[in-house]
């Protein structure tokens, strides 16, 4: 194979970029960073320890800084505006998109935000102001309000004709275009491989697609993802209460928006937000690290409070003190698979009230086996290691409460915690762990002092 | 507001019809499950419990059969699959894509593949055979060879006259047409906005966008999600070796790669599959599930082992064992969080050799913080809890060791284990947890045991 996989290609630009700037090969750097797509500056951007970041920065072309702001996670972003002058802002935002700028100004302090729209003419501080009354997170967040709409009556050829006079060319995505009637409400779309294998005569009514659903601007950012997954849509028109076209909504936003989601899931169990700067600086993450680990410290003194009860107990039988990590561990590996396994039906819409009965069956049924198997190997290593029938009984006892009791939580923690608006995602595992850790304690300890002293 | 959010409407849905079948209403139940799209009723199928998932599978029209199979998680295709004889199969197959083909008949028994390749028109098999040459996981394997090719230097008007020939519309997703050479080798694109808004009299030469790069047919993925993402591409070009066009990756693929990978990174962690049935069999679930058990169980009877070196001193000072579990824990929290971002770090490409020293520094820098900070919270806690300034102190040290070591763990194990084949996002937890729990026991116990005996 002489071609090179871009994964090797994208460190290795990050390395070659890197030594450029070790170097002072100003120049060059500069020329390789230009030549890239504002997207790839950005990921470049991400990949980079601050000091080369600041250099790199600095020698980004104007006309590109608006767009490689846009593909930057949150957290650099915000920290690159914060060094940037008003006047450079200004310069930045200047030729970008409505709905990207709507996204970037949600970043900006107040007062740049209203210089902003004051240099804006009538009908994009219209858009704008439309895009910035829905949450960022909605359909109506995403949607971009540059589009193309069409009225039933007219021909395919009129269309055509109609469309030659966009010299600049379409908006980006565009795939269909968007039916609306005389009132501006959503009647179908024309999809733009249907315009050109179709007889030019045929009326655009003759040739839409009813098929495409138009989505709510209240819409939840999520479910918009799901409906292009599964519809496997290139674009989508939005809409308000009554059915007028607001804007539409395109793959590349949806890609984002399934990749901070998931992220988001694997990132927050962590502690992590999905905006992460793996090079943030050293103060800030510290900072936002202390806290998670605070947080986790309170569960793990619950624990040990839990132990303590019982320090008469194990000062017997020291053997307990052994043992018990092995009990509160394996219930919250068990637990964590079915947290694992509810967290994403309910993100994926797969999992509701009546169903859930059916996981936490299965998953006990489930539990049932694996808890029987392992309390036996793990009695058996007991014995064998300390030869003693009775702590050998005692532990698998306290496997198996704790795999069960690991099991119940992990299928209905997720969707309690989505009822009280509780994110599972961040708070699921902390309280699982909890959950296990003194579950696991107490049975093990608690049967050790019943019926060992 | 009066419309309703898919995720509601979804589990509505499933209710609705689990509703159905509980009370045999079977035509009122075959009605809805039709009228869906053949992702809906995958979704749906997925999400019901056993019994009534093979109720409404018998339900399924035989013409949808083949498209619901494809949107199904792997694990319920499988077991659909083993339960069709091999007539239906060919039945359910018969109408989809190649590349949809391909996927299918990968997880197809061999006598049926076989069946399948014979019951092809030449064409067709020469596609099939082609797509299935290349791994599930690489561009090739994920690239459809229905698509439209165009020469340079005819015009567009040419290139419209030919279009309004494909009577029954152009391959699904297509925004562009690929132009190529007489060799076959890739030129460009020609944008179907491009196509429409440019004089007829153009040449397809000069009209088309030379921007989109062609993608190596070995490529892995991931690395087309990354580069799809990166450039906001719909669609784009398989190349051979010698640049002679294959195929084209459409972003509907795209998505569910982009899904999958990250599925795997958070399943993955709890050593679940990203293909995972929720409602899968109970014994296939528990023997899975046991496996992963099984490993954690040895990671945590190598901790009880550490903590066994000790029991002499436990036995003197019970404290010891109380506490233990803190200084595991906290050690266990910090490594996580710098394992997850290094595990996306490598995901996104933007991790490699050179800068994972400087991710080693930075969150070294910040484990130095927190473990500064959090040692002093805890020998505050002990100090008053047991009034022992020596075990204050020893928790205090041991806990500083935990963290520096589960943070450099943390930061180094995900590319090391990377670098030698295995998967980080499957096997980083499992050991760095192992890593955590026997270095904080070890440093704790062992630092009491010398200073308190």
């Amino acid at each position: 194979m002489t071609t090179e996989t871009p994964a090797a290609a994208d460190t290795d630009r990050i390395d070659a970029l890197h030594a450029m700037l070790e170097s002072g090969s100003v120049i060059k750097a500069t020329r390789m960073l230009n030549a890239l797509h504002p997207a790839e500056i950005a990921h470049l951007l991400e990949s980079l320890p601050p000091r080369s970041r600041e250099l790199a920065w600095g020698m980004v072309d104007d006309s590109a800084e608006g767009e490689v702001l846009l593909y930057l996670n949150d957290d650099l972003r915000d920290s690159l505006l914060q060094d940037m002058s008003s006047a450079r802002i200004l310069a930045a935002v200047e030729g970008l998109d409505t709905d990207d700028l709507a996204d970037l100004l949600q970043d900006l302090p107040a007062t740049i935000t209203a210089e902003v729209l004051s240099s804006l003419d009538e009908q994009r501080r219209e858009r704008l102001e439309t895009a910035l009354g829905y949450p960022e997170d909605s359909a109506g967040g995403l949607m971009n309000t540059d589009m193309v709409t069409v009225r039933p009556e007219v021909t395919l050829d009129v269309v055509m004709r109609y469309l030659r006079r966009f010299r600049d060319g379409l908006p980006g995505g565009t795939d269909n275009l968007i039916v609306i009637n005389r009132d501006g409400r959503y009647l179908g779309v024309l999809y733009l491989t249907d315009l050109l294998t179709h007889d030019p005569d045929d009326s655009v009514a003759e040739v839409m697609s009813l098929d495409v659903q138009p989505m709510p601007a209240a819409l939840d950012a999520r479910d918009v993802a799901n409906r292009f997954e599964q519809l496997d849509l290139i674009s989508a028109p939005v809409v308000d209460d009554e059915g007028r076209v607001l804007g539409r909504i395109t793959v590349d936003d949806v890609m984002d928006v399934i990749r901070e989601e998931a992220e988001h899931q694997f990132m927050g169990q962590a502690g992590l937000s999905e905006t992460e700067d793996m090079f943030a600086p050293v103060l800030l993450s510290a900072r936002r690290r202390a806290l998670w680990l605070g947080i986790n410290l309170l569960t793990a003194f619950l624990a040990a409070w839990v132990i303590g009860r019982f320090e008469a107990t194990i000062q017997q039988v020291v053997a307990l003190a052994v043992l018990m990590p092995v009990v509160a561990s394996m219930g919250g590996i068990a637990g964590t698979q079915t947290l694992t396994l509810a967290i994403r039906g309910i993100a994926l819409g797969q999992l509701s009230g009546k169903n859930v009965r059916w996981l936490l069956g299965k998953e006990m049924a489930v539990s049932v086996i694996n808890s029987g198997i392992w309390a036996l190997v793990v009695a058996g290593i007991a014995l064998a290691w300390f030869g003693n029938t009775d702590i050998a009984l005692i532990i698998a006892a306290a496997i198996t409460i704790n795999l069960l009791a690991a099991t119940f939580s992990g299928a209905l923690l997720p969707l309690l915690l989505d009822r009280i608006g509780i994110d599972p995602a961040l708070a699921g595992g902390v309280i699982l762990t909890t959950v296990t850790d003194v579950v696991g304690f107490l049975a093990f300890l608690g049967l050790a002092t019943i019926f060992l002293l």
